[in-house]
């Protein structure tokens, strides 16, 4: 096959821009051989001319200007990896709607304003593909969209963030919260500013994403229900020990009767679960369908290298489609409506603070069982002012299981209503078996 | 986009290729809105046209003629699911030939006859896809193929074949070796003649095929280094335990200074490392390379339904990628030097049956250290008739102790010359953090 140079360009030229552009130049022989192209970065959009940068470009290839790379008709291939949702977004849309292939690495944008880009995209009869939002390398996305095509996948569950996994694997060996904190900083796993990883809300991008590509539908990071870890109590990490549990951020993306529910929340994962396998800061993502049964993805979620891999690897997916818009096909997408609040069920743990008197298991039992809320599993300890209740109920509606701690919590012995996190134990498929 | 009918032919019809028919009926909708496609299969190669099927085809569908389909212009995709190297392999080759894109299902045929069948598809401009050849659903070829283009993977380890990895699971919880096969055969796991799976030549079939591309190179079947479960005593069962480590057949293909080096044995791995999760009749493949530091795929490893999801699947890709033979461009294959005998290096576990006489540790020690091979852990049991030493070496060269352990079964008090086994500890990459 005779060689053909693809003139690419690229949005911003930081870490992610910077190894794109180093991995196009190593690795050219091997992308030839592999697709019989050669990649070359032609423009790179900056802020900062004068910056220093990881791996320079040549000096004719950075740009201030947008309309460089808008303007030239020799690029038909854009990677927006310049993160944020604007300029970002207004550019992708511009970019696509000139009719030129963008992919991207930036969660943010396609959790939030994924809808207009897809149809920006179909409109133009152009590829929009965003591997590297999700996860960094962990190849996601394209094994959702090529791989199970008769699949109905119908439950996605991930651990999604590199940074609370590793911070909630310390946690698990003693440190404290903050302690772990402080360690992930150091390690430059976590930001100065950690809020995003610590309140669930860079999962619940990346869950977002997952349950539009895995259900076909549309579904955006405002409708995903986040916990954050900073919600957990070391009484929880410590109970979570004794019932041979592990604490995990899990997202979770449902299609229940033609219905979504994508939710962000620590997890109780039963310690023979493979969720519960995960350390350090790695990341997961089980995808469970009726003819694969359950296929799970692990890997390293972030990186600047890892992220440029998946970048690379969606530009030679562009190319090698081009013209058949291989299963990028989103243009039949489905609405599918939103399983109603209190509808999820899901098996829970929750902790009571309370006195230590008399009675008072009866009455949480009674305001459970009067709900139709089962107990599966229960530890009690006492604490230095008084006694600690750690519940594990059977699937349970959520909605009830919320009725049932607005009563419990009304009692005088209790201290405080409770926050229940879901249990993860089963596999999601009964046997793992031929059938 | 307008939807095309894609006429499509099988060659079997058994349990798989039912499926496939069945699920490119029910899923019709499924896959049109994924590729703007139905396709449809007009013919079937069976042998005996009145056999009972799973899911029974139209009438005319059913051949027993090849020319049926050889000579059919109107199909330009057929599935090879009847397994057998003959005459399935003759088939294909004639299918190729005639310019027809070929899917198959079959690790045999690609693990014996791979180079042929990639020169004739290269020849005539078609592509020979195999995703479900190895590990069913789980899509390890596209992920290698299409998403790791500049990752340089050197490394491939797998669990991959399902029954053996169920009867160790059970072996682990107590089982006998006897015990664990007829319970592999009870549940449907294992064939009345179980000699591919415990032997380990089905997963060498798939380690062939796993180095073949993960190194974009070629690999038979003929090349690998297979020990099977059934070299494995109770003793290293408990021994295993003891050490913190389970055992599990263990495929490895590495890519060493330019050499490769496929081998399958039963491994001692580690409790921690992430294969040690793997537990039942799945599977489970780890991807180790450069710009991704590691990324594992699991999943059910076979199963009727799961082969037909990955074989529909790269008919799927097949169209999406026609003229364009996007990156099964294989005709730029590099030939590598096979590992010498002796260089494959790797931390080992032996188990000695002694007499139990002063002075035997000693002289076992002394072997070792004359090759340079360093005992990292040590167990000593007695047994009814003498001792039992189980040793782990630190990373060691095969050959060096090989001649230790020739050294030591030489001496007196040693019963028989010991079956070394790989020990998996390291994940490969020293730092799971960000770089």
């Amino acid at each position: 096959m005779a060689s053909v140079d693809v003139p690419v360009a690229l949005l911003g030229y930081g870490t992610v821009g910077a190894a794109v552009n180093r991995l196009l130049n190593d690795q050219a022989d091997d992308i030839e051989r592999a697709t019989g192209h050669r990649l070359r970065v032609v423009k790179a959009l900056v802020r900062d001319l004068d910056k220093d940068r990881g791996f320079p470009a040549d000096s004719d290839v950075l740009t201030t200007d947008i309309h460089d790379i808008l303007g030239d008709p020799s690029i038909s291939i854009v990677a927006e990896v310049m993160g944020g949702v604007e300029p970002a977004g207004g550019y992708v849309l511009d970019l696509l709607r000139a009719g030129k292939h963008v992919v991207t690495a930036n969660k943010q944008l396609v959790a939030r304003r994924g809808a207009a880009l897809f149809e920006a995209a179909s409109g133009a009869g152009v590829q929009l593909r965003f591997e590297a939002s999700v996860c960094a390398a962990i190849p996601v996305i394209k094994v959702l969209r090529e791989s199970l095509v008769v699949t109905n996948v119908h439950r996605v569950l991930g651990i999604v963030n590199g940074t609370t996994n590793f911070m909630l694997t310390e946690m698990e060996k003693g440190m404290t919260y903050a302690e772990a904190l402080a360690e992930a900083q150091r390690r430059g796993f976590a930001e100065a500013d950690p809020t995003d990883d610590v309140t669930g809300a860079d999962a619940a991008a990346k869950m977002a994403i997952l349950a539009t590509v895995a259900f076909n539908s549309r579904y955006a990071i405002e409708d995903v229900d986040v916990v954050g870890i900073d919600r957990i109590d070391p009484l929880d990490v410590a109970a979570a020990r004794e019932l041979e549990m592990v604490i995990r951020l899990v997202g979770a993306a449902r299609l229940v009767d033609g219905h979504v529910d994508v939710r962000v929340s620590p997890a109780f994962v039963d310690r023979h679960h493979p969720l519960a396998a995960v350390e350090g800061a790695f990341n997961a993502v089980m995808l469970q369908g009726d003819a694969i049964r359950e296929i799970t993805l692990e890997g390293p979620g972030a990186g600047g290298v890892e992220t440029a891999s998946a970048v690379i690897a969606d530009m030679a997916s562009v190319i090698g489609t081009m013209g058949t818009g291989f299963l990028q096909n989103d243009a039949v997408w489905r609405a599918l409506p939103r399983l109603a609040q209190g509808e999820h069920r899901s098996p829970y743990y929750f902790h009571l603070a309370v006195d230590d008197r008399p009675g008072v298991l009866a009455r949480v039992a009674d305001a459970l069982a009067e709900q139709d809320v089962s107990i599966a599993r229960l530890l009690q300890h006492q604490t230095v002012d008084g006694a600690a209740l750690h519940v594990v109920t059977h699937e349970a509606r959520q909605g009830s299981l919320d009725a049932a701690l607005s009563t419990i919590a009304a009692l005088p012995e209790v201290r405080r209503k409770p926050l229940p996190f879901p249990v993860v134990s089963d596999r999601g498929v009964a046997e793992l078996g031929w059938e």
